[in-house]
């Protein structure tokens, strides 16, 4: 009864996992979570580094009870967001001093919608997708709610031509990734598109950053940023990544000004002088802690090659989705993201009625996955953690869901794990 | 020739000690710290609740690596920016539901300026101490440079009736207490002096939260803020707390707006609608791990009575100055403080012209101080954690520091402690 039904088989997987031992023997550096449950939510909370606990009970005793506020200078507390960027850098593309680490992402996109205000000027729209994550969209509103700005959304790419038209459009800030299908933009095609209507292009990479290959710099994407505890792993409420590029970055004060984004933080000048650069965006004192539990994250990410990470990104996902086609047919479900690698980003989303109870009885069965209404199930392998085999074991504890009735029953109380 | 050569012994600071037992039993539950070092830091980096490295530990193996996504409901962490807020209130003389803790320092004064400008329109002008710490001043800049306000600096409290006196002032922004010398303002006269003139008072506590007792709902203020690492002992890098009375919370949108100050964060709904009251100045996902650091002092502090803190800091730095004055006598230092205590904020500053070496030095003797340019060297002592005895010692220290010359020797290898 449990033998596999489709030609994708549990061996088959394993023999997947084996072809990327490069990337899979990563696995090894995350804590092992729990026996026995899948993960699939590295879209919400990626998985913690195995050396984050340790790094942190280390800097809690010698730093902060021990040193005190000697460890700002013999901890380097205020150099860890870039040694932070520097780390991610490669994974978008980026340059090793074009990324910063600080702030929540929509801190960090009021900064960034406001740069480019600033540069764009007189030009004042910000062109947004009406399906844009609902925080993105409201630190735009509130840009323009103060009259600094005017809002211009558009329902696809279609259309875009004709929101550029006018010229009057300061920026066009996308979604690289669409939280709910995981629809991925071509960065390099829309890029080109909005530099040639002289507007700025702004990309939130969160949900793209960590689990497929970015190119930043080859596209000549003007602004960039993203969450830092999904697929990069720094920790719950880890602080976001900043990109501007270069030709940018001193074009305009910031628009948040604060002592470390000075030019010289500590000699208390009366008078703010931006500093050279990526440092500019940086405002009040780094988060310390937050910053420990990311910088494990980050000595994983150094020995990670992007293309690898992409590949394996690939392999991953495309086994989920042949193994949902082949295990599930007839059972209700739809894929809601592109089958296109190329055009799909860090989850694979499904379309189902009763997304949000669907995934809750996932859970109950420990395969955690997430929903988002109205009908989108969500499933986020992360490429350095979750192997070809746990996929065979999530969609066969969704197939057997989907082929019973209790969890569908309103009254219908999950058992507990 | 280790006697004490001054009216006041060590006997005598025993003697302090145990009349205040009660705040003193506060002791035992923040982490020891170096045997036979005294710590006078509290205004950089507070003591750690010794609570802290197993809560954060917990929380690492129990809600990042085990729980994942499903700890967003589970472990409460969305609803930590109120939660440690209300601990804090009562500090600062605030309602439990007027405080929220998010963000740096730095940002949340960009949100509370934004606001004031916003309520005061047309009165564009937010008024500035000139000796104010000079983040706080660099983001009063950026607002200005982006066109958004006036800026009128003032040398001292002498000077603001006549920087008033124009009507077109829409805020003024004090620091509490000065970084430097450690001046406490008055808060209740100066408010209302501020709002005579139908102008906003913002506070900056950072130097006095924590440390003294304070009454914002008392005296009126409109708006404060201050920094959670130092007296508050949030952890290095904690987020700040953030205060508006209750009367101005709802009167505009926030300056940066985000899916945590949405009405209905979850509904992702597409248009911003601010949340009620303190919510809508939260922006970004919480910073968690820095929330369970800053819970554990949290729960020393509901357990902290205001009057026996400010009653505990007075005997602390009335001590100090007194040790001070008798066995430093004709040694070079002044005191840079008020010596009334109500005049004076966390930390005792005494002016020395080698301050930097000065502190130094100290700090290879094991008394942790700081300096400031040009002159000042401060000593904070936490009133939860400091003895009169540590007192005693640190000055012993100093005077047989100022009694020696090898410190003052630009080549002087300190000792490794």
């Amino acid at each position: 009864m449990d033998a596999p039904v489709s030609p994708l088989t549990l061996d088959a997987c394993l023999a997947r996992d084996a072809a990327h031992a490069d990337v899979g023997a990563m696995r090894e550096r995350f804590a092992p979570g729990e026996t026995g449950t899948v993960y699939l939510d590295a879209n919400s909370i990626g998985p913690m580094p195995a050396s984050a606990p340790a790094a942190m009970q280390a800097v809690m005793l010698e730093g902060w009870a021990r040193l005190r506020r000697r460890s700002w200078n013999e901890l380097d507390w205020l150099a860890q967001p870039q040694a932070l960027g520097a780390a991610l850098a490669p994974l978008v593309g980026a340059g090793p001093d074009d990324v910063r680490v600080t702030d929540t992402t929509s801190v960090n996109l009021y900064k960034l919608l406001r740069h480019a205000l600033a540069i764009a000027a007189p030009r004042r729209v910000i062109v947004l997708q009406s399906g844009v994550f609902p925080s993105n969209r409201y630190v735009a509103e509130g840009i323009a709610q103060a009259g600094l700005a005017q809002l211009r959304f558009i329902d696809d790419m279609e259309a875009l031509p004709a929101a550029l038209a006018a010229d009057d459009v300061a920026v066009v800030a996308l979604s690289h990734v669409d939280y709910r299908s995981s629809e991925r933009l071509d960065m390099r095609a829309l890029h080109a598109q909005i530099a040639a209507a002289r507007a700025l292009s702004l990309w939130d990479l969160s949900h793209s950053a960590g689990a497929v290959a970015i190119d930043l710099r080859g596209t000549g994407a003007d602004f960039a940023l993203g969450c830092g505890y999904k697929y990069l792993c720094g920790g719950p409420g880890a602080p976001s990544f900043v990109y501007v590029h270069p030709r940018h970055a001193e074009a305009a004060w910031p628009a948040i000004c604060g002592w470390m984004g000075h030019a010289d933080t500590f000699a208390f000048e009366p008078g703010f002088r931006p500093a050279p650069g990526m440092d500019r965006f940086l405002v009040g004192t780094p988060p310390v802690l937050a910053q420990v539990a990311f910088a494990a994250a980050a000595r994983v990410w150094r020995g990670v090659d992007p293309q690898a990470l992409e590949a394996r990104h690939r392999s991953l996902t495309d086994t989920l989705i042949t193994l949902v086609d082949e295990q599930c047919a007839g059972l209700g479900l739809a894929l809601a993201s592109p089958r296109e690698h190329a055009r799909r980003g860090g989850h694979v989303a499904l379309r189902f009625e009763q997304a949000a109870p669907l995934s809750q009885a996932l859970v109950a069965h420990r395969v955690v996955v997430s929903s988002r209404k109205p009908d989108a199930l969500r499933l986020a392998p992360h490429p350095l953690v979750t192997t070809h085999e746990d996929l065979w074991h999530a969609v066969r504890t969704l197939r057997e869901l989907l082929q019973t009735q209790a969890w569908r029953d309103p009254l219908y109380a999950a058992p507990t794990v």
